[in-house]
């Protein structure tokens, strides 16, 4: 779970943290027992709830008296926590990835069939789940969003081995595959308490738009986080297959950075290396792995990566949370933006 | 295109029909060219466009003097075909089929990952589409239609392999696989004419439920036609890559019939090499194939699966179409009903 180094935030988030397990739980229960094995085996890739605690906080931050949020971003955060499980469950097949959270993939355990299935399983819930929430802008703007994923993912793709990936480019699909969730899950905090049809988005002027921008860049910063880790993580800690992005030709930033910083026939033949990563045996494979983590280290491109996800996530906390009156849960929106560039250190 | 047999109402159903590709095309446009080309090349799957034609004449026959149909039923053509295109692009992963529409299939020319993802992106498309519709109902029931499609796709994975799998659990799959769908398209077409919420379903004693068991029925028997093709077709004629089902462990229904008609020992041995059929060389494959088909003909076991589906489509044109006045609409629907079964002759 996510720290809010607050004792009473903390409580109260703990317990409506639950409250969203419950009513996954509830939403996903099927009448055929197949369906209910995978449903109670994908609980296992439940991380620290992101999604839902910055739904929730964004909630907080936004009430105005009376309750801290309402029944509806309840329901939300246990669409947006169904929708980033999905999405998991469907990557795994992407990265062709055995290991998650310490346990096997459902990929790896069940087959890509079951995988892709499982994650439709959860997508349409999600869906579900959501339409029961009064206002077809709901479902409308969360529909906007994992459109705005899918062609994230799919830029992903076409860039696969395309050595040359500029930092524009990677940070448009950071944006779209990770960043926009982010920035609907704090918008809906404040969205919900309004009732009213809007449009989503990060170009709104007002207290709506920061609160998206906020979460945008978090979810920003935490995807460069999460890469850096895939190259420089331990397996053991990191609880997942690494080395992953690499292998399956995706270039992310420290990469890039690295590469950029290069003389033209360096970058030659470390691009060469690159494009035989992928048929390269596993021992071999760690070798080359290894020496790359300690030339990334150290010519610095490690922490330029890190500056520049740390200057777009101070630009967020600034726009999206100045417009908020002080409090504990804009305390602790401000404080999971430290946790996720402490991931890394 | 399904053919109506009435000129006049063929080309009021082709013009709306273009209407829903074109609704369908605007839709899925994106900034990204990589998806473009994806969102193009899926048309190609478009076949004859059965669930927006079910949707299309049931508001048709529906409707109470006025319009023929409604913006609403427009655009809810335009979701159902999408959601159809999405499992088709999803189930060719679950298949590993190379050939569909006479074409190659998304993950035999870009791969697992681009098939997945671009199944998400139509589904994330439906429901987003479908969220523009008036009335939260509506993604409603359309959500509780896919979580359905979803379990029969998991409970025939569940299933592979299953060499004594019965009619019943057969039935049960295809229901919620094909027959959920397409009586969501019927009931549909009926419940957008009156604007408020209902609980879609079979057991609404009402002409709603009863257009909801005629689609469903239809949707069983188009299923059961597919799989006889699948077992019985020609690849040429078919335009997919056939005995797919065999192959990957799935029993339909004139093999399950087949089955039941032999002897133990008989039984005992076909099982046996049903099991190695994953295996076989594709030459081997071939010759099994062709001499199953010899035999299941032969038996009779193929026309008494057929006589099983008329007998539900039976039931389902009289209650659902019973309860309609007389009219062009509702004979077309009727005539359709005859078009599944004639499909296998």
């Amino acid at each position: 779970m996510i720290s809010t180094h607050d004792s009473a935030l903390q409580s109260w988030l703990d317990e409506e943290l639950e409250g969203v397990v419950s009513r996954f739980e509830a939403e996903l229960s099927s009448e055929l027992s197949c369906v209910n094995w995978l449903s109670s085996y994908v609980q296992r890739y439940r991380g620290k709830m992101l999604r839902p605690s910055l739904l929730l906080l964004a909630g907080y931050a936004t009430s105005e008296g009376g309750d801290r949020v309402s029944e509806a971003h309840r329901v939300a955060s246990t669409v947006v926590e169904m929708i980033h499980m999905a999405t998991l469950v469907h990557d795994d097949i992407l990265d062709e990835a055995d290991l998650r959270r310490r346990g096997a993939t459902i990929n790896h355990l069940r087959g890509n069939e079951a995988a892709v299935m499982l994650g439709d399983y959860l997508i349409s819930h999600a869906y579900h789940l959501c339409s029961s929430l009064e206002g077809t802008w709901i479902s409308r703007a969360v529909g906007r969003v994992t459109n705005t994923v899918c062609e994230g993912e799919l830029l992903q793709l076409e860039n696969r081995e395309n050595w040359s990936l500029d930092r524009r480019t990677y940070l448009e699909i950071v944006r779209r595959k990770t960043g926009g969730l982010c920035g609907l899950c704090c918008w809906l905090g404040g969205a919900l308490w309004r009732g009213t049809p809007a449009v989503p988005g990060r170009d709104d002027s007002g207290v709506m738009g920061g609160l998206w921008r906020f979460g945008e860049s978090l979810g920003v910063a935490f995807q460069v986080a999460d890469d850096v880790l895939d190259l420089v993580g331990e397996e053991r800690e990191v609880g997942k297959t690494l080395g992953v992005d690499l292998r399956k030709g995706k270039l992310t930033l420290p990469v890039i950075v690295y590469l950029s910083m290069l003389e033209e026939a360096e970058r030659g033949s470390l691009i060469e290396t690159f494009s035989a990563l992928g048929e390269m045996p596993e021992n071999e494979f760690e070798d080359v792995l290894r020496s790359l983590r300690g030339q990334i280290v150290a010519s610095g491109a490690l922490d330029a990566a890190r500056d520049e996800a740390r200057g777009l996530l101070a630009v967020g906390v600034e726009e999206g949370l100045g417009g908020l009156s002080e409090g504990p849960a804009v305390r602790a929106l401000a404080g999971l933006s430290e946790q996720v560039v402490d991931r890394w250190v």
